[in-house]
This record gives C-alpha cells, sequence and structure tokens, in this order.
C-alpha cells in the first residue's frame, strides 16, 4: 500500500521528497529491548551513502539520520536499545541543485517516474530531483533495515549481498552450500563490494567507461542469509518469496526478482533442479540449493539466496529524444545534474536492507 | 499473510488441502452490479484444469465451482451478476488417490514443502497430495482471477500470456509495443499455449521425451496487460511490480519474476534501456518498452509485461535421495500418483488470474 | 476492510447472504496441532442458533458447519487438530422463506440496511433475508470464535459473557475482580443465559410482552475474559480496545462498545475511577478494576470486562412508515417473516465470539 | 496494529514520546492536489494545544508541527498543496520537566499504562511523560485529522464535537436530524466548546473545584459528521462503526464509543428506536435518526452521531495506593507534574480529527 510495507506484527513506513525538507521512516514493531549500535547502524547507511567512491554520483550527503523516537541512547556511547514504540527517523537534504531540475518539470525523462508520477498525482508532486521516486528514498530503508540486521544477527541469522553483475562482468556466485559470516564482513569493507576483486576492478573500468561515453549501466545483486532456522514462511501469498520481492521491488530501478537458480530452471529438469535431502549428523541439508533455502515458501534451513536486477541509470548527459507532457509535443532532453553512471554497488545495502525487513518481519513475536 | 492477499480495497483468501474436502477461496470487493458470464469464467478455469492434454496429469477433476455467495444468476443462463458482498466458491475434490501418499508422509519429497510445511505446522498440516502447498490450489485463484479478468475487460483491459520457454525452446515473445486482443483469444485457444505453433510442437515433444525419461521441466510463462490506462499504481512498496509479484509468488514452482527486459537490463546500457517517449497523435508513447509498462511503480500506458520463471515439476518417478524427517534418516523416495511432468502450460491461465487480481486491486473504487 | 478482519497473524473473512446457497468463515492462522473438539464447537454454535427458546425467532436451522478444509478429525470421534493452513466452513440454508421478502425488496425496513446496501452495492445486492446483512451471517463468527474459545483455554484464559440487561431489567454485574470459571459455565448452560435467575424470568417475559404486542426489545451483554496475561495488546491504534471493538461492531445491531466502567466514567472523578494498585503475593493486582483489565491498551492481569450495547431487534409486525426507495414515494410497511423479538440472548455467544477471536490474535505467534 | 492505523488506502503511523526528541506523524494516501491551508490546521491543532485555558495543563508546548514531506507551500503564504505522497509531520518536545517523572519510573501510576507499558516492552519504554502512551501523541493524529477535516469539506462534509457531558452537567445534545454548519465553527470559537454556554460555565467551575481538590473528572463528547453522502461504508468488519471506534480508542482514556442512541437502546422497543423514513422532496431521510446515521455499517445521509467517554485524568496529586513494580512491594505515590483536571475539553479535537480520519479513507479514490 503506497509507501508502506507491513507483514505480520512488522511495519515500515517510508516517507519524503529528494529536494524537500527531509526524507525518514517509521519502523513499528521492532521488540522493546533490542539492541542498536548506532556506530554499525551508521557504518551500514554510509555504504548506501553517496560521494563515497568514483563510481557514484557527487551529491555529497551525509545521510546521518535523526533518530526521533523509539531508541534510548546511552549518553556518549555508540549503545542504544529500542523502546519497542515506533521508530523514527529524518534525514535531512542538504546538498540540493534544485536549478538542475527546472527544465524537466516539463519534459519526461526516459526511464524515470516523472510522467507516470505526474499522472498519478494530478502534477502535484514534487519533481525537483524525482521528488518521492527518488533513489534517495532508499537511505530510511537503509536505517530501518539496517537495525533489523541487527535484530537478526542475536539470532545467529546474518544477511550479506554483493554486485553479481554488471553488463557482462560477473563475480563469482555465493557458495549455495554454505557461507561463511567473514566473507560477508569482507565483501563490506571493501570499497566495490564484489567476491571477486578482479571481477571487481573490471566493472569498475566499464562504469568508468559509460560515465565518459555519457552512458550508464544495469546489473545484478545476488543477496544470502545465513542462519536462517528452518520452518519460517507462510504458504501461497505469504511465502518468503512473496514478501521479499514485495519489499525488494520498493527499491527503485529493480525490475527482477528470483531465489536459487531462478530464470535458470527454465533450461533445467526435475531430476537437476530437485535438492536431494541428506543427514549431516542430526541436521536435515539439501546436497544442492537450487531452492534458494525455500520450499512451500517456507525455509529450509540452506542459505536463502536471492537475485535482484537493476535497470542502468535512467538519467544519462546525452541528449535523448522524449516528449514535453503538458505542451504534449516532442521535445529533445539533456539532463544535467549529478548521477551514478551505475546505481548498482550502492543498492548492495539497499537489497540487504529490504531482505532483513522481511526476515525480520517473520521472526519478531512482540 | 498466510494464504491471503490483500490490496486497497481487493481481498483474497484461499483455502483448501489438495485431498480434503474441498478447495475454495473468498474474493471480497468486487463491485456489485460487475456482470459475470459463468460460461466464460469455467472456459477459464478449464485451461487450468487437469486431464485435459497429453502434457498435463492425468488425475480428472471436473474443478466445477460451487458459487455460495456474493453473486446472483439469472436462472437457466449463464448471466450473473456480483452482490459486491464477499464472492465465495468451493471445489470438491473428487478422484483423489491418498494411498498413494502414504509412504512420503515420512519421506521429504525434494522439491516439495513436506519437510518445510511439516516443521511449520508442528507434524499437524494435511500431506496428502501436497495439502495446502498442491499446485491444485490454484483453482481457487483462476476462479478469483477469472472474474477479474471480466471486470478489467468491461474498462478495455486484457490480460494474456503464453508459454514463453520449456527447456531451450523458445516461442515469440510478445510484441511490447502493441499486442491485438485477438492474439490473446488466439493462444487460449489452443491445446497448447503458444504463439509459434512450431515453438509448441517442439515443447511438446521435449515435455513427453522428459516424461518418458521420468523426469520433468521447467519453464517461463510471459504474461501482457493491454489497454491499461496510464496514471495506475503507486510509489515505493505500492508499485505494480510488488503488487503483480505479491500476488503470483502465490503460485507453486514460481521461482523468479521480471517485469519489462527484467534480468537481461544488467547486460544493458542506459542509451539502449531507456524508451524514449514520443508523440502519437495526442497520445504519449513509448518506442521501445524495455520498462514493461511500469515507471516508478506507475503505469505508463504501453502493455505491461511481466515474465515468471517455474522450476522442473519436483514430482519424478526416477529414485531420489532424501532423508526420512521423524526417523532423521538417509532414504531412498520413488514417487507414485500422477504428476504433470511440465507444470508450465496449465500455469498460463494462472499467471494471468494472478495478474488479474494484481491489476483488479488498483482499479477498482468501491 | 468489508467482511474480513485481520489482527496480526490472526485472520477472518466472513461471506453468504441469508438465502443463499450458503454462509461460512475462513479462519487463517490457528497454530498447527490445536486441539478442537469439535462436540463443544458445536455445543457453542447451538447456544446462538435460531429454534431453540421462546425469545427467538421460529427459523429452524440446524446451523450444522461443513468443515471444508484445515482440520483433520480422528474418525468416528469429536476430537480434531488444526492443521495450521485455513480453516474453512461452510453452512448451508435450508428454512428459507423467501416469499416473506418479496414486498420489502421495494420497501426500506426501518432500522435495516435494506436501503443502505441497496445504494452502496448499486441496487445488486441480495435482499432476501437482509442477504449479506442478515444476522444469520453471526453464525460463522461464532464458528471461528469457538475454535479461539478453545485455543484461549488451553492457555488458561476463560470468555464469558451474559444478558447484563434487557428493557429496565438488569442482571447482577460479573464481579470485576475476580470471576470463577465455574459461573461462565453456569451462565452458558441456562436456555436464558443471565446469572441472576429471577432476573431472567423477568426479562423472559419482557420480551414475550413485546413480542405479543408486535414490538421489541433492545440490552446490553456483559463479556469477561479471565486468566489474560498482563502485558499483551499495543498502544494508541492497536489497543486491546482497538481490536475488540472493531471485532464487535460487526455482529449487526451492535451500537455502543465500552470496557470497565465505561460511559459511567463521565461522572466519576480520578479518586473514584483509578484502580490502585496493591500486591497479593507475588501477583500485581488492582484493588477496583474499573479499567476493565485494560490501561494503554494493554492488559493488567485483572479481568478484561467488556459491554455491548444492542439495539431492538427492527423487525416488527406492526405497521411502519417508510419509504419505497425505488419509486421514492412514502410508503406503509407490514413486516411478515420469523424474526426474534430481542436478539441480546443469542447475541450472548456471538459477543464471546468476536472477543475470542480479537483476544487470540495477540496471543498466537505461530 | 500498534500505532499505526489503515483503512482502504488511507495510512497514518504515529510516533514519539512525551519527552523525547520529537512526536509526528506519517499520513499517506491524501491525494495530489488536495488544498492545505496551514493556517486553518494550526488553529485546528491550537484547539487541542495545551495551555490555553484554566482547565488544562500548564505545560507550555507551541505545538508547531515541521512538514518534512508530502506537500507543497506557496511562498510566504498560507496556502498549500498534498503531493498525494506521504505527507510527514514532527512536533518538537520543548517544556520538558523530565525530573518529575524520576520517582514514578519505579512506581506505577494507577490508572496509567506505566505498569503495562513496562511488562509489554520488557522494561524497556520511556517512561518519561508517560512516553509513548502520553496524551500528548494526540498531537499528531489532529495534525493528521486536520488534513482529513479540509478534505471532506471540499466534498460538504463537515465535522464538528463539543463537551456533551462532564461528571453530571450536561450540554445540549446535537439536534440529530440537522446540524448548521455555523454551530460546529461557534463551538470551535470558544474556549470551551459546548454548545449551552450556562452548561458550559458549570463544567468550567465543576473542573476548577475538582482541581482544588488534588482530583478529576471524566466526560463524554459528542461529534457529528454533516453533509455524508448516503450508502458509504461497508457490512461486517468494514462498517462505520468499526472503522471509526477502531481511530477513537486511539486516544488515550477513550473507554466507550457509541453511535446514535447508543447504550440507552438497552431500554428502548423497536417501535421507539426505528427511525421511519420519509421522502422530503426527493430525498429519503428519516424523522428520528437513533441510528446515528448508519444501518448496517454503512451511512444513511442524516447526520453520523459518535459519543466517546472518558475518563477523568488519571494523575491526581493526592496520595495514592500503588506498587513499585520493580520491586514488587506496596508504595504510596504522590504525583508532581502538571496535568489537565479534565481532558475531555481538549479532547474534543482529537474526537473530530479520528472521526474526520475514518470518514476520509472511506471517501478516498487517489
Amino acid at each position: 500500500m503506497s509507501s508502506t510495507w507491513n507483514n505480520l506484527g512488522l511495519h515500515l513506513s517510508i516517507f519524503g521528497e529528494s529536494h524537500g525538507n527531509g526524507i525518514g521512516v517509521v519502523l513499528d514493531g521492532i521488540p522493546g529491548g533490542t539492541p542498536i549500535n548506532l556506530d554499525e547502524l551508521n557504518h551500514f547507511m554510509q555504504r548506501r551513502a553517496p560521494g563515497h567512491s568514483s563510481t557514484s554520483t557527487r551529491r555529497k550527503e551525509s545521510d546521518q539520520p535523526e533518530i526521533l523516537s523509539g531508541v534510548l541512547q546511552q549518553d556518549g556511547t555508540p549503545f542504544a536499545v529500542a523502546c519497542g514504540t515506533p521508530i523514527a527517523a529524518v534525514i535531512r537534504n542538504t546538498d540540493t541543485h534544485s536549478a538542475d531540475y527546472e527544465q524537466m518539470s516539463t519534459l519526461a525523462r526516459p526511464g524515470h517516474g516523472d510522467y507516470t508520477g505526474h499522472l498519478r498525482y494530478h502534477g502535484c508532486n514534487d519533481p525537483r530531483g524525482g521528488g518521492h521516486f527518488s533513489a534517495r528514498l532508499t537511505a530510511p530503508l537503509v536505517f530501518a533495515g539496517g537495525i533489523c540486521k541487527q535484530l537478526l544477527a542475536l539470532k545467529g541469522i546474518r544477511i550479506g549481498a554483493h554486485v553479481l553483475q554488471i553488463g557482462s562482468i560477473q563475480d563469482t556466485f555465493f557458495d549455495p552450500h554454505s557461507i561463511p559470516e567473514v566473507l560477508f564482513d569482507t565483501i563490506a569493507g571493501k570499497a566495490f563490494p564484489v567476491i571477486d576483486n578482479d571481477a571487481g576492478k573490471q566493472m569498475i573500468t566499464a562504469i568508468e567507461d559509460a560515465r565518459l561515453d555519457q552512458n550508464s549501466l544495469g546489473g545484478i545483486v545476488e543477496c544470502a542469509v545465513t542462519g536462517m532456522p528452518a520452518g519460517v514462511g507462510d504458504p501461497i501469498f505469504g511465502g518468503i518469496e512473496n514478501v521479499i520481492s514485495s519489499a525488494i521491488f520498493g527499491i527503485p530501478a529493480v525490475k527482477g526478482v528470483s531465489f536459487g537458480a531462478g530464470f535458470d530452471f527454465a533450461e533445467m529438469t526435475g531430476a537437476q533442479a530437485n535438492d536431494p535431502f541428506y543427514m549431516d549428523g542430526d541436521e536435515i541439508k539439501t546436497s544442492t540449493n537450487n531452492a534458494g533455502g525455500i520450499l512451500g515458501g517456507i525455509t529450509t534451513g540452506m542459505p536463502v539466496l536471492v537475485k535482484a536486477a537493476f535497470k542502468p541509470t535512467p538519467s544519462i548527459s546525452r541528449p535523448q529524444h522524449t516528449v514535453d507532457f503538458k505542451n504534449r509535443t516532442d521535445a529533445i532532453l539533456e539532463i544535467k545534474g549529478r548521477h551514478d553512471p551505475c546505481v548498482v554497488p550502492r543498492a548492495v545495502p539497499c537489497v540487504e536492507a529490504a531482505v532483513a525487513v522481511a526476515m525480520a518481519s517473520f521472526l519478531i513475536h512482540n
């Protein structure tokens, strides 16, 4: 429902426009007593924040959330505790160049929500910087997801993601059978979040080439959840797949979500696709994990594996054909402003956040 | 939330087990006065019903719904009208061979929800025929979707799907720019729902080969919505993508959902991916439709294009490694019973139904 | 949302019309393994069923639910177990006299939903017997509530209600401090559910007098929940009061809901109204219970006390002024058919059911 | 669900603690283009704000909301327009005397949510000033309701309320048949919101007497909605009564909600209670309005009439028996701090706001 999301007892309400007073989130349902390490939360948010690498936009935002409610902090420390009541946070917009968008208020940027948003809101939405459709709105999602990640970590559940593919360059896949925690930490510590550094270097080069060519690139993020107990989820519409996808499609530019072998299942036979069960001591495991850790919408206890496909950044600076949707004429658009030539690296923590929110919703019993 | 689905004012609650007394649905929110042609509804349900072709299970079920409430029928005619109150329907299970499942009550069928369902429900779920996890539970979804399709057709909105891929054999894609209504009707009238009959014949052969080899095949269904007005949908979590995927992942065996170019966006540049707007008379269109008719979660007015990836039928008759999850020992399983060697052809109306329910939820104002 | 109700993980969807094929319910969220005694459930439903006493309608309905899904019964016994999947039940309409309603299809019965339903559903709702607005639709609610009552009883939580008032005759109040289980059983075993039999006799006489006078009576039901642990509920919109009232107002003819001292608070001072806390051994109790066991939307551990006000049965047989809402003329209506001269006695298990559903929703963690 | 509320497409999420950084709200679903007069909104909020009259707390708060998103204001004017995207606002807490609450962090204030909140949140909620349970949390509700009131006024729908009763002193009732707009304006303009100024004076005296006596008073607010079209609402759980009560019980201290004759129905007969329909020109009306403008959960077109019962302010300064819920001992509590001796006058705009949110949710079709 619009910019709110909920599943079972966990509720998320995201608000804000890119060039308005602020963006933020209300996260309702985090149990009272959940410890929150604010440094760790801030560190997670910085992985998404702009201006930190050559592949990102030059817009500078500290992305420092002010927590308005629901958290009690121990003075002078990064240690805080959730009250159990709704956690609200606001992030101020500071480095806004609204003038960049003036021309665009009448021209539809191809690949953007300008025209559709204009129709949906009867011409009253705030178009500056994409308004409510801006990828900047993922910052509050990452704030909420960061808290959920810490809550899950207390139960031994870890979530990590990496850039799996950009253009035709592919990173190493997660081992579907077993992923060590340290790998998630290693990736998160890298300036460019991949498993294979060589692949990462090629991706950086490809992104830089695209930028110089006034172009942009799409890609795929792979995300894994380890330590999930088996038996979590619901059938039919309440499955892990339904709930995760309902959250991930909340990230702008995502146009596909798959689990385990995903679209590769089309070319597999049942004998290849079925994951045989076996006893590993007293634990039940599967020797392969094409199902991505989910059967019947419910976790198997194997790593949950998700892929999200991102379209290339639609804001490219080369001239594009479009229309003036107010005057209803054809037009040529040259986009100014500062844009990521590829959103995928900064989308990695966003996907982790969306998956964290989804998984937490299943595990919270207030 | 479990086996219920809702978006805005439309609500769906699916119930039943494969070998229980009956399966069914409550569909709440269809406006009073919506005409329902029961013959057309029945015809749509027969496209999903088993036993009609060489590629489906030999289980015979008439799949005749009894409408319990919410619809007033003109005696002796197929013409009925929605009352506006909840529409409930039950479909009896008749041709059940529960004995086929006795061995399985202790052995986990690989690729099925037996083990995860056993955990989720503390060993109390009905395992016969997969119980609530059975693909048979798509029959009530198709009933609900059939009503939504008729409601949408009144507004000039048409929904159609076809088997896009099985194994390595691919059908022709829908023209992303424009799809004539008659094509949907033509496909729906075919025993094997494809655009290109030659591709269809190869698919049938491949499925029959798989069956003879005690194996099964996966595939992809492509679905299109035409006639959608531009400007429908919501941002962030309420987008067309979120809502459609939350419904489609309710179909068993779906492991991926994408829109427009979907996962192919990974290898595209912004210059390729962006759909240029142009004026077509007084209408705003895009010359390509990589976005699948959706920008910012909101319709552009171009055809909405969705793909759903299906894993191969997990029930194959060759011996498989598995575990006895009660005795916690390794085991070999030989599945008896009657199973589709490929669920994809019968999944075509299921995808249409899920998409119809999702789209109708945006357009209903009671 | 319409005829569906949900809170946290418990979901209820009620369907049916009074003179249609059947009425029923889907109850989604009852944990797998919950024992269900079908005799006890049936006994609870019979407390609501018509035709059992002089004060009720002469319509005869066995009100025997057919359970369609979600429950596995041990053959030949009343013992059953919830599967964890949605529980669906249908109750057939058998003793329908639709001819009684023919005149009324154009005349609005005062106090009924005929006219408002006609507008709401664009004239397409089923008006026979009140259609979906009939008090008969409480039968599925009682079915769902009966299961929730059994689930709560396993946790030591008991729910009971009685007729507190009819006309100016008042029954004894529940002791707000402590209510023995046996009292609930005693009341439930009476043909007329009151604490004080003398008050009951006077009520029966008053109802009979009203009937002979072609009139009807309203009243109040008081309901109590004992054994609720302290600390259950949510703040603001998720409080016990909000959730219970959202369910009780689902019973036709309810026009007021209050908790503890309710509307009597208006004439109290803080010193009178506040319930002093005290230690009873190691337990925290309050010496009075004006709050009705709820503070800040959350249980105190004292009995939860709810009152529901019912309007008199609107169907009375004396001539009434009304309008023909199709022809838009004034008219005189003489209602035929069989109606309770007072719905309050049969409403007692309905209120218990609504409260049971609400309380169960807070305590279920699947 | 917790501190969030939604019905159909309108969603409200309230956050904050009385002595935290701020309190606020996200209101999601207001259609793009809805005009908002910020002066009028501010004026409405001031009717609730503390410190304006002798009967209210001496806590001074400007209650000036900062709008963070979803609204575009014309510079230098009070005229603004809703963007259609979520409207978020924060109100800072400034005049906090947290020291007043230190003793109380271990002693349960009778009639307050201290003890129940402590249990519910595992001792981690913010107890200062009642935290999230503070009546101060009605300020964001009034902000949201103020916007909904303006939206409804555009459709000719007006909402007004007054203090109906305090102690044994009763104001004049609204005329259930017809209420002129000007009456709402007149009441809203009074320092003490009653119809009958003499009754108001007596109420003020009674409140002052209670204050001097270290005591407090309860009361009843009556609210009316005029101009509602007939035929709005839903049956069973989606009725106007269910939805309004789910919102009103979100106001702290409300312990009862009724519609029309409410609890007085208990002593009425059907012949008295039924509202006869008649033709008033081409309009269908009822000559009485005991039903409070609602039949079958759906509006009749007559004024909607709601009453809400408030308990006396639990914070009284005389010594009270209670427990230390940490040390689990009996104790005597003397409450310091600044409290309204009667919350009812300031609750009047809160009830209007809750009703406005509920009614708007039925009328918004985005």
